[in-house]
């Protein structure tokens, strides 16, 4: 066995590429999705000149973009999955203005579509037929920042990566890191309740979200925007809106709780042999890492070999069968660095990891990170020819599901991949068909995928909700009495269903 | 300047004295609350022979208290406050139990309060009329625990301190430690969104709870009881039932992310010259202990003069104007030490601390805690003479509401005196007043400290909730559209209002 620790390596790393995730490619759009999924348009009005004329006091004409090119990158998702065929956006900056405007297409039956940095992966974030898209672009400035709590109130449309640079400069850092973090809005992650790759260090937006305003469906603001960090005084209304994908309400501002910025990070890149090995690994880390594990993500094979072909990056450290790729954030250099050769010796001392590298400087780790972060860039280009999976699943039947899937779609499937945030049972599965394939095979797939995920007690959505893409499997995951409940909180908020129709809840 | 830091020093240690929680003192019984606060019944029935026959048939007498003196501990509250004149306690063992006997309480419009360890601060576990008393007391069993995850499902009537005490032989910990532990239910817990001594550590009951099974008013259950760490297919309803007080449904199960127990703990106890050598303190906590610490107590010189009244325990490093009790929970014990000393050194460079002491013994640390853990033990006796706070604030104004409250109740108050979860701006002021007051100069205390409050943006409940005794000034401290969607949120879950009548909102 070869085993060898490299800390500070240079020679293997690749350059890092700065690719931007909002670069939208629209020369090869999707079929609209209300005709590949044959979905019927709701009761609602059409839009008219008068509600044009309305829109245009409100806002001015700068604010209205109606322009049928310009309207393409609203009305298709990143994922080239789904496209809507709205006319109309419209770009408030206040909370009186969302307000206005939603009290106005209630009144008039008008369809609506929140949108902030549109990097849905379930076609939450785009219209469907023609509603009314409300984009959170122009609701972008940070309200406060009470810096002895660590509190930042800021409008739902400021983009995650400008929070976490802004909270940079003072010592602190946004409980929340994604892969989109350079174009999703916060506003969107509330109401996606996103995950993540520190969701094991930071835990949950439920957990860190302290106060949220919204607008209902009718105009009215829900105010619930404490700074407080408890706060017990009624009904935790805020939640409503978390992970409701805008169906609930508009979320127009957000205060998050954000912990002091880890003053040194350390990031591994481990090769090993077999899953039972990661998962010893993992328990490990737990034990030697502990209070300062930041993040463990796991990526097999097939993805480092799709990571090759679309990013031409390569594993740092070799090919092996399994890699993990691990963070520490601590406050004491020294302490951080024990730890972690702690871990390593007796990791190599009990043959669990076969090859390994650490960085501990900025563009290193920066480096590492772009092999896991640059992944979706090559999801687009496949478009309909990819399956998206987005599962939990307790630890032990983790990788239990890949096997039966790769069995199942062995004659359709150019490959088969799992990687993902193995620290909170949560793995990111795709298929990439050989060539497009009916609706009906596809759904064969999906019914064969969910079927396995919930023999094994998983959740089919651990991070990207439900969207329109999921919304009719509902039925199918979903307690009676949870949908029922689901559907009169729904019929409270929003009487009319002119919020984000057609997903979540059919 | 004297400053000494003694470690493992054992001679000024006082004798633990467990003093439970769960011991009752129902012999100076406080008035029935319908008298003293003026309530007026709702339009529920009244319980008849019939129904009680069906609770007979459905539970077993057994299950069914009805006797007048066994009855008293369910009708009064701990802190001697609040007395109901119920005239049934109910003890199902099985959600289907609850299930059937709100499904009857519903159709037969019969008010329920539903009780845990009846530990609640603002008389919202006991009765107000004669409500049909549903108590949680048999539904005590660990449903699962999956030690892999570390997520345990119980049902809702296990108690705090004995599910930690059999997670610890799994190496796992309740994220959760309040001074009630001993008596106070995990259901209870999740229906008031308990907060508690190590918030600061592992984060609220929003981010930790995975999973909720609860009753509604009209016996529906609903079924949101996911073990997953990330789970986001539909609306997050479990929300509902975290910190609503028992008025949106009844929580009969719950699942918990409990982290691994940390290996080594050290608790040390400060003496501090001024409030603002606290803050400084605290802020040097934060970037010295980072990762590692898990509890920050404030403890004032009348707090401290009231502990050694009521528990004949001393400060056990002499007297001065503020105490710090600080806690660190860590994985490896140099490493903890060290981030400990580098604190110390730097504290008393910068005339920071006075004296203090670390224990990092199990016995001598509950010694030190037992100077925070058993402040209430004294609250009971003093029963309406007492006016208790449970206050939010912005850590910059801690502690600045004190002097105006002071000075306010200068003629009719023994002492003022505030203790409390720094570590989350979470104040616990008291009033002990020089004899019972009426009702209408209770009312102008209460106003006038809940009036500073809100002048200095906090909130009049961090961690106790409303309950009955708060319940009159929602409409003061909330807007008015958060109170509308609330009360349309109530009407939704519970359109009889048969679920602990009342209470949060009136």
């Amino acid at each position: 066995m070869f085993v060898k620790i490299m800390r500070h390596q240079t020679k293997t790393f690749f350059t890092f590429k700065n690719v931007k995730i909002s670069t939208r490619n629209i020369s090869n759009r999707p079929d609209f999705t209300k005709n590949r999924y044959k979905i019927t348009r709701g009761n609602y009005n059409y839009l008219h000149e008068e509600h044009i004329h309305y829109f245009q006091n409100l806002l001015g004409e700068s604010r209205i973009v109606m322009d049928l090119s310009d309207l393409e990158k609203y009305n298709v998702d990143w994922f080239n999955q789904v496209r809507g065929c709205s006319s109309i956006v419209l770009k408030p900056k206040t909370t009186e203005e969302v307000s206005n405007i939603l009290r106005f297409c209630d009144l008039n039956k008008l369809a609506v579509c929140p949108q902030g940095g549109n990097t849905s992966v379930l076609g939450g974030s785009v219209p469907v037929f023609d509603e009314v898209i409300i984009s959170t672009e122009l609701m972008n400035e940070i309200v406060d920042l009470d810096e002895h709590s660590g509190v930042i109130t800021c409008q739902a449309g400021c983009i995650l990566e400008n929070i976490d640079n802004y909270l940079e400069t003072k010592g602190l850092i946004v409980p929340l890191d994604l892969g989109a973090k350079g174009t999703c809005h916060i506003g969107g992650n509330v109401s996606t309740n996103a995950g993540g790759m520190r969701l094991i260090q930071f835990g949950n937006m439920h957990g860190n979200i302290l106060g949220i305003e919204a607008v209902k469906a009718n105009g009215d603001v829900v105010d619930c925007l404490s700074t407080l960090k408890k706060d017990n005084t009624g009904y935790h209304l805020k939640h409503l809106f978390i992970g409701s994908e805008g169906t609930l309400g508009f979320v127009t501002k957000v205060a998050l709780q954000c912990p002091a910025r880890p003053k040194f990070r350390n990031v591994a890149f481990l090769g090993l042999q077999n899953f039972v090995k990661v998962l010893k690994t993992f328990k490990l880390l737990r034990q030697r890492l502990a209070e300062i594990l930041s993040a463990v993500e796991v990526i097999d094979t097939p993805t480092m070999e799709f990571i090759k072909n679309v990013n031409s990056q390569n594993s740092p450290i070799g090919e092996y069968p399994f890699y993990l790729m691990i963070e520490t954030s601590g406050s004491n250099e020294r302490h951080d660095e024990e730890k972690l050769s702690g871990f390593f010796e007796e990791a190599i001392h009990k043959g669990l990891v076969l090859n390994g590298i650490v960085a501990n400087e900025p563009a290193k780790i920066q480096k590492i990170w772009s092999v896991r972060e640059n992944i979706a860039n090559g999801f687009k280009a496949r478009g309909s020819k990819m399956l998206q999976y987005d599962i939990s699943l307790p630890f032990k039947d983790y990788y239990n599901i890949m096997e039966p899937i790769r069995e199942y779609t062995k004659d359709v499937s150019e490959t088969v991949f799992g990687f993902g945030h193995m620290g909170d049972g949560n793995l990111h599965l795709q298929i990439i068909l050989k060539s497009d394939v009916t609706e009906k095979i596809r759904s064969k797939i999906n019914d064969f995928v969910f079927e396995k995920i919930l023999e094994l007690k998983g959740s089919i959505s651990a991070e990207h909700g439900i969207g329109l893409l999921k919304a009719k499997y509902m039925d199918k995951i979903k307690p009676q009495s949870s949908i029922k409940l689901m559907k009169s909180v729904k019929k409270l908020m929003d009487p009319n269903g002119i919020l984000n129709p057609y997903k979540v809840l059919l």
